[in-house]
């Protein structure tokens, strides 16, 4: 797939033009660096968005649910959107006009294929899981027959995404600059790891180095020269 | 309106329904605690879901856009799904099956109205920026006319709104937790305010009290008895 975004009418930036991006690699970093995705699908003509987990491996996202979740039916025959958004800050203005957020944001678009091949089924759920808790497929136990057919992965190609990024001060009139006496600036959005916290009914056993090496650190920090 | 959320056939909960929450101070402290909301349409046939700001007055929740913007135009006109969602944390399961997240969601479907009264348009504005940043709309400058005609103020009513909350210990097989060494937890997501940024262009104003209160604190930490 070409290193860059070639947005359909659909996935073209149309407000805030200035805060598109063009390189897969921003893209891929977005996706990487969000905890939840939202999924919208269309239900009897109305839209219906709900958060789930998903995962990604190249130009595919994989999204995975029960079998019985209506979203997840509808979406393997039908089209999707998905969007991933990570809020970096809110922007305060010299006008309520000009409040903004600094945030990095992907919005991609088409329709899911329903995994079937064994191998791609065990390859998409292991990268929900690894998306959201890096080191546990090793850890845990797979999945048997029984809950692997509960199961359905649904495939989204990257093909049709976009990619807005806001970040640093607000723009404001010139005229209120002029006039001061606002305060302007942004105030950071932090997100970070805590302290893990073992099941009640957990046996003794050691926190395992991948989470221990999570803990304590910072999620998804945005690249300060971004 | 009532104080208990009663669903309609979209938004009964249908996966978990153990998660499903029927109080409606629950709906509002899962709004009132988000930052973005992801709001849904329909473009079309196809679904086009954008991370987007918002506040609530009551049961009505306003959204705001330029009027130039797409999804807001369409919005107004037709059915909208809207989702706030918390990441409290990552649940470690000891078998890759039942890793979850724990969070808190809050799902509202129906069809929005274009705000015309200048009333409500300004406190519905007024609420998108006390939610994003209260105590902003009293220091900062107010729309002038020509800002306000270039904003379209759209009001959700919360009467179809569904909410789920996960929170606690994994759930995992009982063969599992007899067989042990098997870490199982959960990993808490933390979000808080950062250090005040100003503006490169700032006047040398002082860091007002509204945004000294908030810098340093944590956000929408969950109830821990929740």
């Amino acid at each position: 797939m070409a290193s860059t975004l070639s947005p359909t009418p659909r996935s073209t930036v149309r407000r805030g033009k200035n805060r598109a991006r063009t390189d897969r690699s921003e893209l891929y970093a977005v996706l990487d660096t969000g905890l939840i995705c939202n999924l919208a699908v269309v239900i009897d003509g109305a839209p219906v968005v709900l958060p789930t987990a998903y995962g990604r491996i190249d130009d595919t996202l994989y999204l995975h649910g029960s079998t019985g979740a209506l979203s997840l039916r509808t979406g393997a025959t039908t089209e999707v959107s998905v969007s991933v958004t990570v809020v970096d800050g809110v922007v305060y203005a010299r006008s309520v006009f000009h409040f903004s957020m600094n945030y990095r944001s992907a919005v991609v678009h088409g329709s899911p294929r329903l995994v079937t091949d064994s191998a791609e089924r065990t390859a998409g759920l292991r990268a929900v899981v690894e998306h959201l808790a890096p080191g546990s497929w090793e850890h845990a136990r797979e999945p048997d027959a029984k809950e692997s057919a509960a199961t359905a992965v649904l495939a989204l190609d990257l093909a049709e995404a976009a990619v807005k990024i806001r970040s640093g001060d607000p723009v404001d009139e010139p005229a209120d600059v002029d006039t001061g006496g606002r305060w302007a600036g942004v105030l950071p959005v932090e997100q970070s790891w805590g302290e893990p916290v073992p099941a009640a009914d957990l046996d003794g056993t050691d926190l395992p180095p991948h989470v221990a090496r999570r803990a304590f650190t910072t999620i998804g920090r945005a690249d300060p020269t971004g």
